[in-house]
């Protein structure tokens, strides 16, 4: 079971600590991601050396492979991917919306086709928690209905309702109690169904709150015309996730509304596809122009590529296709969000957050984040 | 410069210490291969924590891709790498022999054709000693012509002819004199031939001599029907080392004869296979009889890999194509190479090497340790 506690404020921006039962997370907190039991290329020892303290796996991959029932015979995710840490494991949900050719939904549950093998899969919420259960995340997620943006207002009111009959469901079918479930808020754009959605959902009483369907394709400015409104009607003794989110200037603004906890294959997708975060934007490392640069990917960083490695030797890698040119941009990508969220709850707690663009440009308004390239997405 | 000093032995096997610009060499030695300036998969910090001692690199793929140039702009290939100790490169001979559309071979030098971009390029000894001294290794190697197993008397004739002009040549082409100069004994299957070449190199004068054209695809009898006859005619106080050797009954016999030095691509290409190797032989990882198994790849080893994952995990990433796999499963196999050639070590010392076979069933003539699949080569 989680507790949550906000020791500082500064503006709506909250620091706090996430106690799990594999540990304490300093809030707000940046999740890498591991798809499949593994954050793509990184090692456990390397991830714990970039400062990740918590991390996100995905029940829709695991769920298919190796099987839910496998992970928990290898001693529950922890064990099975060496990570003794807080896990936190969504519920499948948005990867069946996406990546699958889903064949039908009802209020039982969704019926999809696995993207590996095109097998028939059915999942009801009890499902959900069920296989979540077996692979024994600190965090579990609900089953939710993740309609894609735009959609028709008929559409999104009709996910808002199966999204809460789920909720139910799942709650009351959650039985391993060391094990905290966090509801998720559905809704799309339209701010007055959100904050009905959150609220009905407060009522029902979870141990945290998530918010879904951002982060998928809508622009900074509408995701920020929903946010406070969604917020507003969160609890403020419970844990506030921002699925899917992201990118340096969307994670500062969410992080100014209240928000605790972010998710993102931003680092390791990115890369992997050659681009490295730095505070002043991303570079794209198989670029000639890095051929026979002496620097780090980022002078001042911490991170074991920077320590030992040049742009140089990191662009020859790209080239020459070998694996060790994602794993150290990788290393270096996730160290950065690490800094870049250890910096921000600093300045929360020296009131002081508005200084935060000055250090970090990349989160910056006036900066064009998303470089043509850069990718986000649902699982890596 | 080196030097090289034998500390005890046991029959013709050798314990010594070879002493390199960037640290001393516990022999018998295995060298792991890192073609293209990475050892693939894994991170120098990786490569001691498998107690690798010395590393060898490719020139032939360097020179095509960053080129000497810009790796000696890079602060040279210690810097460029990452890797502190002591690093070897081959002179490119036997990759221009095995992987390029050659074009012509003079006694001046080769013309062959990249295997990236199909370019022409002519390298002459002198040359290819040229290119070692901007790489910078402590250990080069003269450029030696390397013809195939079997090939006709008159070829192997001339192949040794041109090998010791080119000897010649490159010994005085070499000026960078903190790295050592290794020579190449060639001659194929012939005995006689092997040792006339051997002589005639150590009349010139080397640092070490090398034992190149072996391990391309001869039996481990026909290899050791040349060995002893090479190994009399070479200088007690030099060290010896065997070209791309190999497979652990291979390293044992030829440590048995006298040898000092090893490298080979197996630990690695084989890693990426999804082959482990255990002292009872190879396991292949993506069978499915590992699916729920909670033991480490070897039981008592004590790498990163099996300090925290289960067979039944790396199965999972093998199967659902995480690079993790590849990279857990290449540092159990360096470390297993290097539990091995310790084990070695410890036993010349105690006048006991005849019980390794007892601890290492898979260097033991009676097991077949190249089964299907397990795959040796020239560069990774």
């Amino acid at each position: 079971m989680i507790s949550f506690r906000v020791t500082s404020t500064c503006g709506s921006a909250r620091r706090g600590i996430l106690t799990t039962p594999h540990g304490e997370v300093q809030t707000p907190v940046f999740m890498p991601v591991g798809t499949a039991g593994s954050v793509k290329g990184v090692t456990p020892t390397q991830l714990r050396g970039c400062g990740a303290q918590m991390i996100l796996a995905n029940t829709y991959h695991l769920q298919l492979r190796p099987g839910a029932e496998i992970v928990n015979e290898l001693g529950g995710l922890h064990r099975f991917m060496g990570w003794n840490g807080p896990i936190l494991t969504d519920s499948g949900g948005y990867q069946i919306f996406s990546l699958t050719g889903l064949t039908q939904i009802t209020d039982e549950g969704v019926e999809f086709r696995s993207h590996i093998d095109g097998a028939s899969i059915r999942l009801t919420p009890a499902d959900a928690i069920h296989v979540q259960n077996l692979l024994g995340a600190d965090i579990i997620m609900v089953l939710d209905e993740c309609p894609p943006l735009p959609s028709p207002p008929d559409a999104l009111h009709e996910a808002v309702r199966r999204t809460l009959l789920w909720a139910e469901k799942c709650k009351d079918a959650h039985h391993r109690k060391e094990q905290s479930l966090f509801a998720i808020v559905q809704g799309g754009l339209d701010a007055t169904l959100r904050k009905e959605c959150a609220e009905s959902l407060v009522d029902m009483g979870f141990d945290g709150y998530a918010i879904g369907g951002l982060s998928v394709g809508e622009s900074h400015e509408e995701m920020m015309s929903v946010l406070p409104r969604i917020i507003g009607s969160l609890p403020a003794d419970r844990p506030r996730y921002l699925m899917g989110v992201g990118m340096p200037r969307d994670i500062l603004a969410a992080v100014r509304c209240g928000v605790d906890m972010f998710d993102c294959v931003l680092p390791t997708r990115n890369g992997r596809n050659s681009y490295a975060f730095t505070a002043q934007g991303p570079l794209k490392m198989r670029n000639e122009r890095h051929r026979n640069d002496s620097n780090p990917l980022e002078s001042g960083c911490d991170c074991e590529a920077c320590a030992s490695f040049s742009r140089g030797y990191i662009r020859h890698l790209f080239n020459a296709e070998e694996m060790l040119a994602a794993t150290l941009t990788s290393i270096h990508n996730i160290r950065f969000f690490q800094r870049f969220m250890a910096r921000i709850r600093e300045l929360i707690v020296d009131g002081n957050l508005g200084t935060i663009e000055a250090q970090f440009p990349i989160a910056g308004a006036t900066m064009q984040t998303s470089e043509p390239g850069v990718e986000s997405g649902c699982s890596d």
